[in-house]
């Protein structure tokens, strides 16, 4: 009996520039029958606001706040464990999110190094940068480990590679803060009242979304949108409790 | 009983822009005593001639033939296996060393990928472009997997946390050629005449070097020029056979 549910949204409300067939109407059908829902991603090129403002623009009327991402969710944790002095491998979009919590952006003397899809913002130089702060002390924090993700023109890697190299250099290990993290799950299950056992998460990642949420308690969708590739799932080790072709099947199987 | 020696270059020749004090000596005295040596290293920023003309000019007389590189061995073992068609993730002048053995570098359709020190070579989109090529089925070759060497100015980045981030990213495992490779060693051994019972490997790193040369029958002596760090030894659980201050103190100890 699923009575909530958490929805990614990279590959699942859209692949690359264009919105899912069937996406939106699966969410009005999810409000007509009084089902709440909240939005969890781990898409960290973006800053929450830019998030919602693609969403608008791909038809999506969802209000910013039922987004938590995992840039927001960093910038909260560092902020009150007294690490406000930060190198962000990020993009400047992200950084935003960052710079409106009260996080310091720093090249030198930082408390953690914090690690984001920087896109272009991944070199030799920033990636030796980080690596140096790392072996001086800073605490490592991964926004997510994901491998990849499906662009407009093929796959893209995601964060996760370039926290494993720093992991790997360092020795150290990541605090990862974005999915499968439980505290990543919970905070967005507490915003709409749900324990984890009534409440499913949908996504097109079998380890992160499908995975992270079982390990959680809640029932793990895996949609065939986005990156979903069958390799993958079976490499995985992991069995959905339900795979869907898309979001909009998501409301006949609820 | 220690009557052949392989020795490492980099941190142990010279730090940065500096040649080791006595090393050269050191050198001249093995020469005396007729215990062969020869040069493995896990430097895959350079060519061979590179390296060999750099020794030459910190005022080492060593013959370009005694100095085995990964990348060259590297050319060798893929044109032999037949893959002649390659990505290289490599600095141009590393490059020089797989044109002249007959690797084609591309960009597309590659047989392998070959992941080399490439230094500001790093980027997303190469990162990127390694990574879909994998994904289609191209190998992974990987001319080191060390964490870092020290440069001039601090500890740089090597090929292994790109190499890690490869393998996470697409799930596949590496072939590394350079050290701690036992064909690597074994390789250089030949070359003398000398079987792994009756040599020793001089090194800088605990584990590609100490570790890597006791893995295959010789004795791994560490020196503490270099990235040395008494930290990276306690943690790596591998025990030295000797501990030198220098290339300079090994004639005593032979």
């Amino acid at each position: 009996m699923v009575s909530a549910v958490l929805i990614d949204i990279d590959g699942v409300l859209y692949v690359g520039d264009r919105a899912i067939d069937g996406a939106d109407q699966a969410l009005r059908e999810l409000d007509r029958r009084g089902i709440p829902y909240r939005f969890v991603s781990n898409t960290t090129r973006r800053s929450r606001r830019s998030v919602a403002r693609r969403l608008q623009n791909l038809g999506y009327a969802i209000p910013e706040s039922w987004i938590i991402t995992a840039p927001v969710a960093a910038a909260a944790h560092l902020k009150e464990s007294d690490r406000a002095r930060c190198f962000l491998l990020t993009t400047p979009d992200a950084r935003t999110d960052f710079e409106e919590a009260g996080i310091v952006a720093v090249e030198e003397g930082a408390d953690a190094v914090v690690v984001a899809d920087a896109a272009d913002g991944i070199t030799y130089a920033s990636m030796n940068r980080a690596f140096r702060l790392l072996m001086n002390g800073a605490d490592l924090v991964a926004l997510e480990k994901d491998r990849y993700w499906m662009g407009p023109d093929g796959l893209m890697l995601s964060a996760g590679p370039f926290v494993v190299a720093l992991e790997y250099a360092t020795e150290k290990k990541a605090e990862v803060i974005g999915k499968p993290s439980p505290a990543f799950f919970l905070r967005a299950l507490r915003e709409i009242g749900a324990r984890p056992d009534e409440a499913a998460m949908v996504g097109d990642d079998i380890v992160t979304d499908v995975g992270g949420a079982q390990a959680c308690g809640m029932q793990g969708i895996l949609t065939r949108t986005g990156k979903y590739r069958e390799e993958a799932v079976l490499r995985s080790g992991i069995t959905p409790d339900l795979i869907i072709d898309s979001l909009a099947n998501l409301p006949e199987y609820l």
